[in-house]
């Protein structure tokens, strides 16, 4: 009874998959988009992950298929459920994480906490919106956006005319833009028999609308806060009928409400620090959510544990050319790369430290991780 | 710069190797012994590792060769560093832990503490140590023994007479029988250039000769016993001139001594610990080791860490068929396997639990490691 997942996607989140997995005794494939990706160790396929004839192929050989991105199409995803294949998560619960408009509809109807919004079909609907939210909001493309792309902050319609005509008079989500104080991210694994493990909840620093640091558990943080972060996660998650692990993206607001930004499901940037930090990392917690087998702990193993990405790493050099210095200044800086060629604002790699002191180890995390600039 | 080290063996030391040099971002190429060893995921190679031309062209595709195991001949490792091949550990090295005689000689000359023995080259010098010795004696062949194998408790010299008839009037090693209070590990990494770090001492439980549990750091181990350890081990890896990590098994005396028992230059079963209670595992360290990288910090995360090995396995079983009960029961147990085949007596996996308190993690990992009998 060889456990075997196949992951679709060879980027980093699969490739990190691959040492838990080795470690558990977790048979993984990789469906990746080309040779040479992140992903490329267990990479045992190459193809088009939009083609269902390359995708039913690939899961033949393996008990569960899931992701490392959320981009497989709908149909293709129906024709894998059809064809008998366990897909976590499913595309009952991915159509929340692809299209931003029917996740907010959703969120609404389960109560969760989330920025005023709308779906706004041309100019004159989003100026309406804009009136309303005080002459500025986001408007968000709701598919296909990440890492910032299809994101905009807009005070005039016309800022994102393009858009709309791009999508063909298919609306657009406009959200209230949030004055907060900082923003959260809650992790949170639920099996496919409902079983579910919430971290604890972590602040995350954004830097263009990419995930910069990351600061486990979030510094300050009242029990209470702990505890109504991981109810929202558990509730979203068992909502949407998530499986595998899920990110909910918050804002914490000045007057003390948490509101949903975004959702990924599937490992997330904001919960690398679990690498290091966490009795079970959620690579190793979405390969046995995945599996519908018992959830790991997820407490933390140390007081503090601080993330830093390494954001472009050195242009024109191999990240690796830097290992040497940053070790020795860094002995505590446990340092993962993704295999990627830098190019600036790319995500290469992170720095993990755990310690005692949160304000040492982001001190240390960053120090680390700006010997890759 | 691509970082490439080529590991000979293809056993769970091997396979270990391969979630940190996957994080680290340092291409992991094995020369296997055959198809479906532990470490196949990374295997580029199946050969013999007895053959110089095998080995030399497995080493053409990397920057350092290194070993799963310490079984390479000397001429293959010379062969080697004469083609201008980095090898770490080298021949030099290597043969201290290749011939148990050689490693006593040397120990002696640099003075370090260890039980009383002597070469000797048939029955008559094995009597004449057994009476200098109290009538009993532990008997070694300096060469091929591992796990207890090579090793036997002898009150008559009779009772090895076919090993000196086997090993064709070679001297055998005769070892005074320490009475012991317990056994102890010094785990010591060593890079080519000098550097070197030192794990804190563990206490290490055999049975039947083969290592059942770790306990991370020695339980009741004073600073002085940590240093003095420590210590030994760093003159140990210098003066042998060792490359990677060294593995020291130490006998701790009823009268507060310690005595080296053997040596092992790899990563080693005693060091496992380190995988989920050390900032660096052993394995990581090995691999900065042997590419000359500075060495990661060898503090433990936690108060206490324990590992204890699944030996034999669930017979006639696959071992994922028991993840479901082991992982209910206990979340917190951090479990590794190495994609062998059950068989009795054999190193399958191991369990590694962290906490606060050293009897409840010995407690845990105990009972997590028995849903695999």
């Amino acid at each position: 009874m060889t456990l075997r997942v196949g992951v679709i996607g060879g980027g980093q989140l699969a490739r990190m998959m691959i040492a838990p997995a080795v470690e558990l005794g977790v048979e993984l494939s990789v469906l990746a988009e080309g040779e040479g990706m992140s992903a490329a160790l267990a990479a045992t396929a190459v193809g088009d992950y939009r083609d269902a004839g390359t995708v039913l192929a690939f899961a033949e050989r393996v008990d569960v298929v899931t992701f490392d991105h959320e981009h497989v199409p709908q149909p293709v995803l129906r024709a894998l459920v059809e064809a008998g294949v366990a897909v976590h998560p499913g595309p009952d619960a991915l159509r929340f994480a692809q299209d931003k408009l029917v996740m907010r509809r959703r969120l609404a109807e389960l109560g969760a906490p989330q920025p005023d919004w709308a779906a706004v079909s041309d100019t004159s609907e989003l100026r309406a919106f804009l009136d309303d939210h005080g002459g500025r909001a986001v408007v968000k493309t709701p598919r296909g956006g990440y890492d910032g792309k299809g994101v905009k902050v807009v005070s005039r319609p016309e800022e994102v005319a393009d858009w709309f005509a791009d999508f063909g008079g298919e609306a657009l989500l406009a959200e209230e833009l949030v004055v907060f104080r900082r923003e959260l991210a809650q992790q949170v694994a639920r099996r496919p028999s409902g079983g579910m493990a919430a971290y604890p909840v972590v602040e995350t620093v954004q830097r263009d609308g990419v995930c910069a640091e990351v600061l486990a558990p979030a510094p300050g943080a009242s029990e209470k806060l702990v505890e109504v972060a991981a109810r929202l996660g558990m509730s979203i998650a068992d909502g949407l009928g998530v499986t595998g692990m899920l990110a909910v993206e918050l804002f914490e607001t000045e007057d003390d409400r948490i509101l949903v930004n975004e959702l990924a499901m599937r490992p997330h940037n904001s919960g690398h620090w679990t690498q290091d930090g966490a009795v079970t990392s959620q690579f190793e917690q979405h390969l046995r959510a995945v599996l519908d087998l018992p959830l790991g702990a997820t407490d933390p193993t140390a007081d503090a544990a601080v993330m830093v990405n390494i954001l472009g790493g050195p242009q024109g050099e191999e990240i690796t050319g830097r290992f040497a210095a940053a070790m020795d200044a860094h002995p505590l800086a446990r340092i993962h790369t993704y295999g990627k060629a830098p190019r600036p604002g790319r995500k290469v790699g992170h720095v993990n430290v755990t310690g005692d002191d949160i304000d040492e180890a982001v001190y240390e995390a960053r120090a680390a991780a700006a010997f890759f600039d």
